[in-house]
Formats: structure tokens, C-alpha cells, sequence
């Protein structure tokens, strides 16, 4: 193959190429009160231990949930639930309930609080291990301290990438 | 929908769901030697600046590329080339000239002296702007300084997911 001809391209635009990995749920409680947030700027940072980097902004609602309560869950949704997956992300906790509002099963996790999502085929339960990267960089590095996956679907083969 | 039966899943092994992002590839150069690697381990941590963090470990030979030129560039490949993009991940600059086991063109990139690959459909010139979590996470921060992208194919219809 040939080299491709090219145009400049708005560097504050690249995320639009880099961050169609899979969109994830995060759920986190605090105070009595779950939520969930669509996320989609996140990256493997180790395996064993097995730690993971996500950005959460600042002004989403989950921001101070996961900082103070230390913990979340992230959920893989499929294609199937595409539409709740955008629902959520286009919402505030501040606002509705969101397992209520979008038909969800929150279930108990078994190392943390914050619920897991039930419709969602793998549940990764979270520990906040450094938080020092909050303020720069409203990076979360967050430990994978349990792991739920369904055994069907294929999961590779399903997970929903929602393009913005 | 129902919520999904699960199963216990080894937390090492997480990263199988959570990377299959685009994988990309890593171009530098480094006392006037060119070299490439394949990367799965990355996030957008903002987008003004053009803020990408990625994961490049110390055995990797773009490790002390990339950490002395303090540029790289990430390169975006189809599917057309991904058995180039394995190989590439499967072998090291320190025995092979990749672009010429690959047959890849370096194309001269315009604010960073490591080399785009023409072949990628998509060329993100970087700076490394924060090296300070180099030695704790393998973290490199770094900021997208020029992009250039193809014009066709549609790009986030064709990117290569590479399943390890």
C-alpha cells in the first residue's frame, strides 16, 4: 500500500481516534446514594497488581463519590444496552436515579459498596490505591481488587463502542 | 434484559477487557535511529492541551527513545496493515531496522524529529510534557503538538483492534 495523503488536523480533536476503546460504566455510592457515569478515558496501568487510570472531571457527579468513598465498580455494557449507555452519559446524578431511571439491577458487590450493574457482562470491583494524581490531572488510579465476567456472550465480540 | 450469570475471573487478566482500544504504533528516534512500537496501553487525559497518557515499559526499546528525545509520534493503523502491527509487537529495535522489515515510509514529521509512518491513516506528533511518573507507573504524559489524518477511508470504521 501507498502512504495516505493527509491534512492537518485539530490536535483538540485527537481524542476522537484515541478513546474508542470500550465505553465503561462506573458505579459508586456515597451517602446512601448510587450512581452511575459513562466513561470512556481510561487505561490499563499494570496487571498484577492489576491497576487501572481513568479521568473523571471534576464537575461529573461520581467525581466526589469515588474520592470519598475510596471504591467503584466498572462495568462493561454490550450493544444491547447502547441506548442506556448514552442515556447515562447525557445525565446527572445530581438530577435522577439513575439504576431506577434506566431499568438497572444494582447488585452487592463483594469487596466494595458501590453497587455492581447486573445487565452489564463483566464488573470490575475498585479500590481508589493513589489519589495523588486527582488535583493535576483528575486521574483516579484505581486497583481491580475483583473481577465478575459472564461466561456468554463472547465478550470481545460485543462490547459497545459509543462514538461522540 | 436479565442481569448476567458470572463467574469469579482473575483480576490479572482484566486488561483483556479493558485495552482493546485502538492499538497504535509508537514511532521515535534516538541517536539517528529510528524505531516503532506497538502500544495498547493508553488514555486522553484532556483535550486543550491534547494531553494523551500512554504506558511504554522500561524493557521496551522506545523506552529510553522516547524518555531522552522527549518526542514520539503515535501512528494509527488499519487493518490492512495489522499483521505488520503484530509483527511489529512481537520483535525489537535492538535487533531490526523496523520500517525496513516492514517495508513502512518515515515521513519527516514537522515539529518532532521522529518520524510519522505513512502508512498509518492518522499521525499525532507528541512531547513528552511530564515525565515525573515515568518511574512510578511507566506513565509518559504527552501532549499532541500537530496531527495530520487522511482524508479516507473513514477512519473509525477501519482502526485495528489486536487481541493478544
Amino acid at each position: 500500500m501507498r502512504p495516505y495523503n493527509k491534512k492537518d488536523f485539530p490536535t483538540s480533536n485527537v481524542r476522537r481516534f484515541l478513546e474508542p476503546g470500550p465505553i465503561v460504566l462506573v458505579s459508586s455510592a456515597w451517602k446512601g446514594k448510587a450512581n452511575i457515569m459513562t466513561m470512556g478515558w481510561h487505561m490499563i496501568m499494570a496487571f498484577e497488581p492489576s491497576l487501572v487510570g481513568c479521568y473523571i472531571w471534576t464537575e461529573n457527579h461520581s467525581f466526589e463519590a469515588v474520592r470519598n468513598s475510596k471504591e467503584c465498580v466498572i462495568n462493561l455494557p454490550t450493544v444491547d444496552i447502547g441506548s442506556k449507555v448514552v442515556g447515562i452519559g447525557n445525565s446527572s446524578g445530581r438530577d435522577i436515579d439513575k439504576f431506577a431511571q434506566f431499568g438497572l439491577t444494582a447488585v452487592p458487590g463483594d469487596k466494595v459498596k458501590a453497587p455492581l450493574i447486573g445487565e452489564c457482562f463483566a464488573n470490575f470491583e475498585c479500590k481508589l490505591v493513589d489519589s495523588s494524581l486527582i488535583r493535576k490531572y483528575s486521574l483516579f488510579v484505581l486497583e481491580v481488587v475483583k473481577a465478575h465476567v459472564a461466561t456468554s456472550p463472547a465478550p470481545c465480540t460485543t462490547a459497545v463502542t459509543v462514538y461522540s
